[in-house]
């Protein structure tokens, strides 16, 4: 007799809430001699790895998969070199857990202050990329969670490789298996209960494509953590140095197109417009880039005229929208009513320009004099991301160990009762 | 032609919408100005305030409003000194908004930091009590947010009228009257709209009963700041300074029964339990509670049997339920099976089971050696507190100014590029 769906996710829900116990209160060493003991079992199954995702890839031909889906799905020697290097990477990261901060005596004579601590059992939805499955689940062991991973149908067998090399990880460290748990079903139905077990998960990051995210954040009963567009500004400025201002829109937009910090809009002040815009299109038209320009852009460089749509598009390609603006003041109406508040940047050398842009415009990440594709965990210092956020509450912006923790009140006494002190 | 109710409420969310960007940037001083010229105005307008309060009861006894729900919308002299006092106090803390931590410099040569700033729009949906639009207006205000305001419609007049003062406030100090808007329509079609505008409104804030905040999470397409119940243990663990653990029990219960810091379960340990049930039973009767005990409770105390649902229980009434656990860890068990994640304390002067109670149970506030009912913005030196948040994302325990606010990330630089660093 086989199990329900539901019924086998209530299964993997209960096991994470227990393991999330035991996890919670593992040492740092305990955890990472867990991590470097899966990457030693990765490094040893190769050959297995690589067959495993060989089905994974025929299947995808089979099944007519597009060249870079399939290309995503590959583990090459190289991607099981990236997820070695990254278990390391993030043994090597001090654990946030634990940590007690602003302990205070208050008039009572109790002690307050914050406990970090794990936020419990997380789920992670993903699509075909099989190195996420190494990704997170070394993100939230580290940080003291329970994880449960369902990745896409179409990397089935490669993560169900992978999630062995994990279990002879957590064995060989003395952690229950359910610390990390690879849903093994391949029915969609897996999804719906997972995010519908808030008793059981306590938050879901969905990592793939917008309309992923956008399913899983409408339907979710547990807290979502998501990152959904990346429509990112460079706004050059009065009083910006423009040799600096051209290098910083060039790399802001060429860095890499597909990656959420890329610029999607170049704003320009007026005051430099002519100064600036004919030598920055210029470059950006060598490199194959497709300008499209407002009014006033068009007027001063050979452009696409502009829609409306476009200050709403994320291009994630070789094109880019330019908007000539009259002060600082449009520049940050603008960003904040076309923007997706994920990262934005001035470049102006003028100090009281930089503060209000600083201050006022509402994105996870505003940047003076830096291009938007700085945007990342890792350039950030965090070590390793699982995700950026563009929620407000909780994490914002590039998300690692701290954002996969929350802080808890402790109170420290000796007697003390309320209402009876002076 | 009337406004239908849906286009009402999108013309308040895009005007709160526009407000939050002018108080944002508003300097403390000025927000502090707008908290006392509020102070002021309510001073001046007592008269008019009891007049229109004594509308909104009127029509409650009209219409058999229960009396405890009377006394919630009395607004009698001292809570009009309650209101003005608490608006004084607001000004004194210390503003969160444009705090920047953590700074430092990655090896590219960018500057990367945390910068706190406003959430933007609140909606907060609270009950009977017109003081909360004081209480919740201020913090809103002194946070940089703008807020919008659905208060009961049995409170309609008197909510009118501190919005009146809390206009004439926002006029004296130069404040656009968005800034703090109620919602002046009593239907409830309002409540719907409040919470399903997540282009206009960044978090929702109810207060009230269990009910109404279930209702408003279930349907909400905006984030919910929420609290649900507080099912708060103290546990008298082996090792316990017994006459310290039985003051601190008796004011754990007793200081008030209506709190959701009160304890609703007491845990004694097996090898205490003996020697500290009799006298804690015989001192909480003599007080008038009622006692419902495990087998092993009763065999040592007269009590009633408690039933598996006593210890689901929040009876915010004078009953208390109680358990001999075998160990710390059975306790743990219990509270994490049983409680809310509120409130929990252990009383022990053992440093080793201390510790492990403090970072293992999974409740937004661990104490140690003092009672449950500290639980509290004021006491934790918040200077006031919205609510006491019962969800780990985002705040966790008593949320006061800073959980009105989150951080984004500052990068600063001077013209450095990806991929092009050492």
């Amino acid at each position: 007799m086989t199990e329900s769906v539901h019924d086998y996710m209530t299964r993997i829900g209960q096991a994470a809430r227990t393991a999330a116990r035991v996890i919670a209160r593992a040492s740092t060493g305990q955890k990472n001699r867990a991590l470097l003991a899966i990457a030693t079992a990765l490094d040893a199954a190769r050959a297995s790895l690589s067959q495993a995702n060989q089905l994974d890839l025929d299947a995808g031909q089979r099944n007519g998969l597009e060249p870079a889906l399939l290309d995503r799905l590959a583990l090459t020697p190289a991607r099981i070199d990236g997820m070695i290097e990254g278990l390391r990477q993030v043994a090597g990261l001090s654990d946030p857990v634990g940590a007690i901060r602003d302990m205070s005596f208050r008039p009572s004579g109790i002690q307050v202050g914050k406990m970090r601590v794990p936020l419990g059992v997380i789920g992670i939805i993903y699509e075909s990329r099989p190195n996420v499955t190494i990704d997170a689940a070394s993100l939230c062991l580290k940080s003291g969670n329970a994880t449960i991973l369902r990745g896409g149908s179409e990397a089935i067998h490669s993560n169900r490789a992978i999630a062995a090399c994990i279990q002879q990880g957590l064995a060989a460290a003395g952690l229950p298996a359910a610390v990390v748990q690879v849903v093994e079903t391949t029915d969609r139905a897996a999804v719906g209960a997972l995010i519908s077990m808030p008793e059981f998960v306590d938050v879901i990051v969905p990592r793939g494509g917008k309309g992923l995210i956008e399913r899983i954040s409408r339907d979710a009963r547990v807290p979502v953590i998501k990152h959904l567009d990346g429509i990112c500004h460079v706004y050059v400025a009065a009083h910006a140095d423009l040799a600096k201002a051209q290098d910083i829109a060039f790399n802001a937009k060429t860095y890499r197109y597909g990656i959420c910090g890329a610029m999607e809009t170049l704003l320009v002040d007026q005051s430099v417009a002519a100064a600036f815009l004919p030598a920055m299109a210029d470059r950006l038209r060598a490199k194959g880039v497709e300008l499209r320009g407002c009014e006033r852009s068009c007027a001063l460089i050979d452009a696409l005229a502009a829609t409306e749509e476009d200050w709403r598009s994320e291009y994630l390609a070789p094109i880019l929208s330019i908007r000539v603006v009259d002060d600082l003041d449009a520049a940050i109406e603008h960003i904040n009513q076309y923007g997706s508040h994920h990262t934005d940047a001035i470049v102006t050398e003028h100090q009281g320009q930089a503060r209000r842009f600083l201050a006022e415009v509402d994105s996870s990440s505003v940047m003076l004099n830096t291009p938007t594709c700085f945007a990342d965990g890792f350039e950030y210092g965090l070590g390793a991301e699982i995700g950026i956020s563009t929620d407000k509450l909780h994490a914002r912006g590039p998300v690692g160990l701290e954002g996969l923790t929350c802080e808890k009140y402790v109170v420290l006494g000796d007697g003390q009762l309320r209402g009876q002190n002076a």
